[in-house]
């Protein structure tokens, strides 16, 4: 057993093993160790036709779970339990497990013709399971963490939390493993009182949420793509909002989700401001969106939006207890120092909010200077010299009208029913060609609104570079670590943007589309207020049904559908495009 | 003697020491040293009545006059002469050194009151002396360096050498020293191989002049407050015009100067374009200019007004050489393989070159989106918070409209004749209340523009800031050591301030404006194309005197004189603000 702790931060460690040696043949055991070294030698005068079986268990520990002085003891329990047991039994656990994992979340795709090989089929399949199944390594026991950038797979982005567990992880655990998804909303919860400081130290009220982080601190060190990325409050709220939607946990948005919502709102409300140069509207300056190639601008379009969502959602839900559970409301606000007028003034900055339009093109401006930066030259980029971050000079990315990632784009996934699809298909056909998608974020939401606007060539493109980023190596860079937001992104890229999922008031709605050219018949589950359905869509039709639970209404389209124990199933055709 | 290098540049340092001891005393002498450590003890049995005096040389040596191995030898050599000399010759040639300086130099104030004591008089006196004594100290020996920020009196900023001596310090040394402001800018062209590197690593053609250096090379870590701040190439530029007009150096400008003017004219073209969005115009995005609380915008004035200067005076240098000096034309051509189209492309930026200007404001915004920001809340920022930069998050400052020091009225100042004496004080009296004077580059420059456009009050409040930034510690840092171009700052506020020179075409000119409660006599020598002027303004007139030299052509006002060996003085009334 060795335990290990960090220098500064003290995180410990502990790391328990132990062995087993079935075998009739006669052998000799030796354990040394020191302080960082632990060894223990089997010598075994091996006879042939004599087998030896060696099962080898290990137990870890760290000091989230328990106090740094315990987390040896628990271990030798731990590990006494399990030798006892044998791993025949850890074995049908994990079993147990992985089937309940997959019976919540796998996603099938099936070719039609089923008599002939199809091998891409067979790929996309194993590339999808790839993916689900990494996510669930880096989720599965994230209990008081997050989700770090790159799972438990690579070391890059030193482990730390961003926003991409609440954009792009969080829609597959809350309609997979909503239990995960509270966890992780839980973490930052936890993280309040370091994110009320890091307000502070910027000259703020309310919360900042950190940049990157472990602890909870902002860790940080370049603002211009770290803590200028004020949005990820706002993504947070967003996923939380997304949560309590999909779970009807109502408890956790007011025990915790009210809190974090007042906190997050007032930073908005400090750091905005109404713009006499702006008509009065309620501006946000000196921020860096979701695009890190487009960095420290006023009114990064996705930032507003979102900004105005927390807003809203902040308003809503405050009003609500004060309407229907004063007792609650009384504690959040003596929690809070809630001043009933800060509603009001949420409310007006929501209704006042900036949102930069462009009359000419009918675009939605990435920020208040994005259309006034010079083109970039990609006719002259050579194709190695992608991600441009490793070959150009910061200020000379930040100075021309280049994209690294989906940013207005995102908003419009996010907040798809604030925008038509005319408007989607302008907005991405004037964004996609000036994005590189230099971020593993990109692809996969370029592939859902390019699904969403009809445009099946983008977004099967898209789709498989989102989809095989790891297996294929799209980036070039998955020995750094798979990129686990990504995979998340699949999840959505297959539900929202092939399935046609829609989630945007708390029902859950479906608008199949099915491309001339498609014969893939696609089946997904959805957890979804303890119920769960399985939705497939088939080459003329889509099938809803009921798995768990007494009853559950959808939308097929703008059509009510009520599924029951009684009446589980549902089929309804599905539109081509 | 002991010999230093740094570590990883090899700068070395040599210092000896020698001792000449004069007593009838009996003594004894010891002599310890090791590597980095020696020492001289005298022990002497002293007498009554009986004198002892110990006289000490010292004798520096760097690496930047002769190579590493040789320092010790020459260190001995000139120990051994200065010995052989004697501490009186010494003396004797410091005291004409510094005569002649003086002469060249010293800025006089004397109240007509002359019977009574007055000690502002002499006090101001004082501080003028003591800023131009530390200039001294700060320049004399830059052979093949530049100015630190803190000259030689601490060792803030590292002893790195950053834009202010070329706009704040080069207009003294220029018009006292021509000789060591010509040894500043050829330490500039010896870096140009340095700068042309630089340019290409941030993609630039052309040369690009580090924001801070020791050795050419840039080393500034922070490129929103340092590399950003392209403005360096224009004010470097800027300076050898003056150089250039003052000395009549024309030579200077063959070798040297049109070299550094093709490439930091190239840098411009490069880096700005013709932008759609405004209307065709020549754009500069992504810098920084003097004020660094707003960092990386669009179209600083500052910069694209230096800019155009810079373009202009390459292209008609260029011109000029390939009309009048062929052959130093073809060299020239030859060594920055010029194309004739360049010049053609610098004259089409400089005539289309965008300079903000608000209609309804009647002021030229000192950048793209300043009037966007957010107003800074001076009312509640207490007096102990500043400067702003020690106590709020860079975001927070940038953020806000708030300016750490004069950047469209240093502009005003330098490009002069291209500003009605009404829009200076349109754009003084909008920015002056903006104006936080953070740095201490900023008093000087308000004092003259607040002088040219008759804000006595405030020309005096910031004159005597600047003036006694180091006596009185105005800023409170000086214990981090002296701000030589503050210092250099209280010269231009007193001969272009208060005496009203200009200079903006090669003929000096004076407007000298008088207060009505002024009665100090101001009189200060000016050193043009060899000739040396002494200019006196008195109560009622200003008398205009030829010291060295044949004859000078100058301006009072716009009237011509002509100063000649037969009629070397003009006398003139002085007008009353």
């Amino acid at each position: 057993m060795l335990c290990h702790a960090t220098e500064r931060s003290r995180l410990a460690l502990t790391c328990a093993t132990d062995h087993f040696l079935e075998t009739s043949c006669t052998y000799g055991c030796k354990v040394t160790h020191n302080e960082d070294f632990g060894q223990v030698a089997f010598t075994i005068e091996a006879q042939p036709e004599s087998p030896i079986q060696l099962s080898k268990y290990m137990v870890y520990y760290t000091s989230r779970i328990a106090c740094a002085e315990e987390l040896c003891g628990r271990a030798e329990w731990t590990m006494d339990r399990v030798m006892h047991q044998g791993f025949q039994q850890l074995l049908t656990s994990q079993e147990q497990y992985m089937n309940d994992f997959w019976r919540r979340s796998d996603v099938r795709v099936k070719d039609v013709r089923e008599d002939r090989t199809n091998r891409t089929t067979v790929e996309i399949q194993q590339a999808i399971r790839f993916n689900l199944f990494h996510i669930l390594q880096a989720s599965a026991r994230a209990e008081d963490t997050g989700v770090p950038a790159k799972g438990l797979t690579g070391q890059a982005y030193e482990g730390h939390y961003f926003w991409d567990t609440e954009i792009y992880l969080l829609p597959f655990l809350t309609y997979t493993s909503p239990r995960i998804a509270k966890n992780l909303l839980t973490f930052r919860y936890k993280m309040l009182p370091q994110a009320r400081a890091r307000a502070r130290e910027l000259g703020h009220r309310g919360a900042m949420f950190p940049w990157r982080t472990v602890s909870g601190e902002e860790a940080s060190a370049y603002y211009a793509a770290g803590t200028a990325q004020y949005h990820i409050n706002a993504d947070i709220m967003y996923a939380l909002r997304k949560y309590v939607q999909a779970t009807g946990d109502e408890l956790f948005l007011r025990d915790c989700g009210a809190e974090m919502l007042v906190e997050t709102a007032r930073l908005w409300l400090d750091l905005g401001f109404y713009s006499d140069a702006k008509r009065g509207k309620f501006c946000i300056n000196s921020v860096t969106g979701p695009d890190e190639y487009n960095t420290v601008v006023n009114n990064n379009a996705y930032t507003n939006l979102m900004a105005r969502e927390n807003l809203r959602y902040a308003a809503q839900t405050v009003e609500a207890l004060r309407t229907n559970d004063p007792d609650a409301y009384n504690s959040l606000a003596h929690k809070t120092a809630l001043d009933p007028s800060e509603v009001k003034a949420w409310i007006h900055a929501t209704e006042s909010m900036y949102v930069p339009y462009h009359e000419k093109l009918k675009i939605i401006p990435q920020d208040d200077s994005f259309l006034d930066r010079e083109p970039w030259d990609f006719q002259n980029t050579p194709r190695e010299h992608y991600p441009l971050l490793l070959f150009y000079h910061p200020l000379n990315i930040y100075r021309k009208r280049v994209i690294k990632q989906a940013d207005v784009i995102l908003a419009m996934f996010l907040l798809g029913h604030e925008f038509s699809t005319d408007a989607k298909k302008r907005n991405f056909e004037f964004y996609d060609p000036l994005t590189t998608g230099d971020s593993s974020l990109s692809s996969c939401v370029e592939a859902i609104i390019a699904a969403q606007i009809g445009d099946t060539e983008k977004a099967i493109r898209y789709g498989m570079a989102a989809l095989l980023m790891d297996l294929a190596d799209v980036g070039g860079n998955v020995k750094d670590g798979c990129h686990i937001a990504s995979m998340g992104g699949t999840w959505m890229m297959l539900t929202y943007g092939l399935g046609g999922m829609r989630d945007d008031d708390g029902i859950l709605a479906f608008w199949p589309r099915r491309a001339p050219e498609d014969n893939a018949i696609l089946r997904f589950p959805v957890t979804h207020c303890g119920r769960m359905l399985e939705v497939e869509i088939g080459l003329e039709t889509v099938e809803y049904a009921l798995r768990d639970g007494e009853h559950l209404t959808i939308r097929h389209e703008t059509e009510e559908l009520h599924l029951s124990r009684e009446n589980p199933v549902a089929v309804r055709p599905v539109s081509r495009t």
